[in-house]
């Protein structure tokens, strides 16, 4: 790795592709004016885009690429057609090449998946992977995984997600001790999944230097009362996807409901500056990107359908957790908790049963 | 049965009990001044309160009970010293003996689900039953179910939900052929957890008179895509409380941003009427009630912290239900399920695998 912090890009991902990535990168050298990036794609596509982003024309190494994951290719397809070639899966060599320190797609999530895992590899001792969120909260903002990655996680991957998360908190929010919960449907120790309830007994005695504030219900996540909420890929997808589509939903309400009378639109232009602090509260923008956890290097997923200023954030994130040592941090804690196994083999036999 | 159409009600279920629920039955009578209501609780703590709410005094047959199931109390405990005599017990036994076509309780959920079991027993064919919610969404509302009783619900079970929902939907919305669709990480016919698809088989395949649509995801929900939405106890309950909580932390961002300054204060003034209408779509109270479906009787839960009006809303929903005959028409639809699966036996077996 060069000492310049570097990134890659794939550029033909997302619904816009390079005329949303290019932008994008022009936003993040604002921020990041140190920070370099090598940029995958289509090269003819992207001339004229760079030719109009001066900045990012200075701070991007471009790399061309024939081929690009398609957004709707199904994982095998984009392996097949994609593997080695495609603009996706050379990002993502760069990262395991130590060409880069991470890399950021806005392309097809189970593309960027399947083909992250083949190139980077789990971590040792994390079967399968998970996709941590940041969640705006009343107090500020959480991590919650997994948001899709992992369908029907049990126990252990359930335990290994709560040291990730935790590990991903402390690099985000440069907080020391964060608290982890795990979300449930009642905060009784009864209820609930056998896998959560498993999985709480294990947090619980484990010994491993985890802040475990016990189950949490969905109404929690947004009061922010943990900040790490971890769950299996099916519920957690569901609960972020439900949870967008409210404040989708609040907003249409609100939109209407200005424009009932002129008074009512009188009292919406004075109240205007409210309202625009309200809309940065609920951009989705502000904090877009998926961190993909449990793989040897950092691999952010940015939503498809953003714009640059999206694509900057994911980029943000890319380089905070960069910067914060993400992957040694995880590592070593799984180390630390694999130790502990060692000493104490029947932590989960000697738990009390439900 | 009497010709007049009587709801049961236990008066000591709720955070406040009488106090919530005798004026609830006061606002109830307004809009429906025909229906009669067994009032099951503390004699001596209803006096005075019907003394204030002459209505409720008027349309009420008080009907003593002794002991009251505490909100706290798990169900084991609450079967066993309210058995036979505590007034949730009782009200729901009134329903059984046919002196009452439903029961509003706003008591302990867990406690109400065991009773009601022990009590009223499932519909024939129907291994456990389901709690449905009433959605609001930008078309209008949905039927979600299940939301918390049958964690971890099998295929079959799945497409149990989706002929009670259907029926449900019929009865609230006086449509003809609500559409169903199946809560799932994706639409794609690959996606998601194994029951689920092989729900989608069942349903795609079944011969029912379903107007199946297919997965929706969870941003779904609050579009109104379908008007019947099927999920598993433990996923709906989340979904339910994260959309919940997410419009609490939008209200309060809200009402953060109105105090900014003189300005956006008289803006929100001359814009009240709007926000009435904002808040009376998001008011929770205007569609209290999950209803308990496959059992023999109507069991509607109101929320325990409701107040009159949620409470209210509660027995609106009990008395749509009776009126429109939902446990004869669940009763048919299953009915017409088992004669095609005697004709289909490899319906199943018959589905293309994934």
């Amino acid at each position: 790795m060069t000492s310049v912090l570097t990134v890659s890009l794939d550029a033909m991902g997302g619904d816009s592709g390079p005329d949303m990535v290019i932008p994008g990168v022009e936003e993040a050298l604002l921020r990041h004016p140190g920070v370099r990036f090598l940029l995958y794609g289509d090269e003819a596509r992207m001339a004229p885009l760079l030719d109009a982003h001066p900045r990012a024309r200075e701070g991007c190494e471009v790399r061309h690429c024939e081929v690009a994951v398609a957004m709707h290719d199904k994982p095998s397809q984009a392996l097949r057609r994609g593997r080695r070639v495609s603009s996706m899966w050379r990002a993502i060599e760069a990262v395991r090449d130590g060409e880069a320190a991470a890399v950021v797609s806005a392309g097809n999530t189970g593309a960027l998946m399947a083909m992250s895992k083949f190139v980077l590899d789990t971590i040792p001792g994390i079967s399968r992977p998970a996709i941590a969120a940041v969640w705006p909260t009343l107090r500020g903002e959480s991590v919650v995984l997994d948001v899709g990655a992992t369908i029907g996680a049990d126990a252990e991957q359930l335990v290994d997600f709560a040291i990730m998360g935790e590990a991903m908190a402390r690099c985000l929010f440069g907080i020391e001790r964060p608290t982890v919960g795990l979300l449930n449907i009642g905060v009784e120790e009864v209820k609930g999944i056998e896998q959560v309830k498993q999985a709480g007994r294990l947090l619980r005695v484990s010994g491993l230097p985890i802040e475990y504030a016990g189950f949490v219900e969905g109404d929690d996540i947004g009061k922010g009362k943990v900040d790490v909420v971890v769950t299996e890929g099916f519920t957690g997808n569901i609960a972020l996807k439900t949870a967008e589509g409210t404040a989708r939903q609040i907003s249409t309400y609100l939109r209407q409901s200005m424009e009932r009378s002129l008074i009512t639109r009188i009292g919406f232009f004075l109240a205007r500056s409210a309202f625009k602090v309200l809309k940065d509260k609920m951009d989705p923008r502000s904090r877009n990107g998926g961190l993909f956890l449990g793989l040897n290097g950092i691999v952010v997923k940015s939503h498809g359908g953003t714009d640059a200023l999206g694509f900057a954030a994911a980029i943000d994130v890319a380089i905070e957790m960069a910067l914060s040592g993400l992957i040694a941090k995880i590592g070593a804690d799984l180390a630390a908790k694999r130790s502990l196994e060692e000493f104490q083999p029947a932590a989960n036999a000697a738990a009390p049963n439900p």
